[in-house]
């Protein structure tokens, strides 16, 4: 099996160094991920800038590796238009922080996995509920490892990529792995406000997800309660429930 | 009626001023737009980087406007978090360029109307398929009132974005509205390789879309066929279809 590894939190991030030891087992590995950290890009493309791509030794002989300047959507456009790669699999990740809820939208690890799925890729995404740059991933590897050997036996379909979200437990408090749905939340805007030394205002970003969902299906719920949350993910944004919402309009 | 508008383009597009036109003719507006290009942005939001609002009087004393430094996402954010801004509407474009089919993923126009169903307020992104900077917006004004028109009469929940994609042809050959889904398509990933003076290589991506869909239903089909497409859209990425893919599993 080859397998693809990307992230968004960049080529020196721990949890893609933790990523690889366990796809390694796998099979044959190949890493495309970004020269510096991308958290929140979303599913960000370069238009009218061009990419560069260099080799990179991080990860031993035995793995090829390239740091590449734009976004994580990019690294998975290039490792297949530019590096020709073919990967049967695509890991993005192990991000440093949650993706659950609506930050699957904001979240660069996932935009990976949903650009892997675009091209066929049947693609996953992981991430610790810690967000330190010297996180313990020792517990997370157990789980990917157990994850990805699931997924092997019983794959879901290259469209459907996997957001999977680990709690930031020792391995023996987790209590399970749950598929789960998004939990409805929002992000309460808020900013702090400073003055910059030459007198005009610039504002910090300070927003704190609040969830609007108590119900016990959820990625958050899953979380709070010790287990994996593994929520199977959309390519297509129709909300199919209103597509008749207006009578055919004739002009 | 309040209406925010944003857009991705950039403050300076034609396509916003011909927006905020059409919207002055409903109400009270504000707008809170990107100080430079941010097509492709995606759902990207600026983390670790604090962000400015400039007072702008770009659309003369009536209008209330903001040039911000971050990035489509982040102009809802601010225009809710620090200008306090309460909209019964929020419209985004009008786009230089289509976003159909998996663009939606990738556009920044649609991430700001994302972004305010996030926050509970009814949106709509409106492309244009012209992506030159100079295209004539005029029929597409006249879609966008009429767009605008029926939400008025019938809205959407304010959690169903729509995507308004208008093909560029004069208002007497656009034959009418539909409701669509997403077209099944994907890019097929090309890059130029150009070597740098220094002997470096960098890519220019200049992949392709290729529809994978041909049903009469698209939003593709639809702006072939000369049809405003209007496609309704979710907040909400799980694949509700494979929930039960895998048994539950207990550690």
């Amino acid at each position: 099996m080859h397998i693809l590894v990307c992230n968004d939190d960049g080529i020196t991030a721990r949890g893609l160094q933790a990523l690889v030891e366990v796809a390694r087992e796998f099979g044959e590995v190949s890493v495309v991920a970004p020269d510096r950290p991308q958290s929140g890009m979303g599913h960000a493309i370069s238009i009218g800038v061009p990419l560069r791509l260099y080799p990179s030794s991080a990860f031993g002989p035995d793995v090829a590796a390239w740091a590449c300047s734009g976004t994580p959507a990019d690294c998975v456009k290039l490792a297949t238009g530019v590096l020709g790669l073919r990967p049967d699999l695509l890991l993005s990740g192990i991000n440093h922080g949650a993706n659950f809820s609506i930050s699957v939208f904001y979240s660069g690890t996932l935009s990976a996995a949903i650009e892997g799925a675009f091209e066929g890729i049947p693609s996953i995404g992981f991430s610790l509920l810690n967000y330190s740059m010297e996180a313990d991933f020792s517990a997370a590897q157990a789980i990917v490892r157990e994850v990805i050997l699931f997924y092997v036996a019983n794959p879901f379909p290259p469209n459907t990529p996997l957001n999977v979200n680990i709690p930031n437990l020792p391995l023996s408090e987790i209590r399970g792995i749950r598929l789960t749905r998004q939990a409805q939340g929002r992000f309460v805007e808020q900013f702090e406000k400073r003055i910059d030394p030459y007198g005009q205002p610039y504002y910090w970003m300070v927003g704190r997800f609040e969830s609007q969902d108590t119900d016990q299906d959820t990625d958050l719920w899953a979380l709070e309660k010790g287990y994996v949350s593994v929520c199977p993910l959309l390519t297509d944004l129709t909300n199919y429930s209103y597509l008749h919402h207006w009578e055919a309009i004739q002009r």
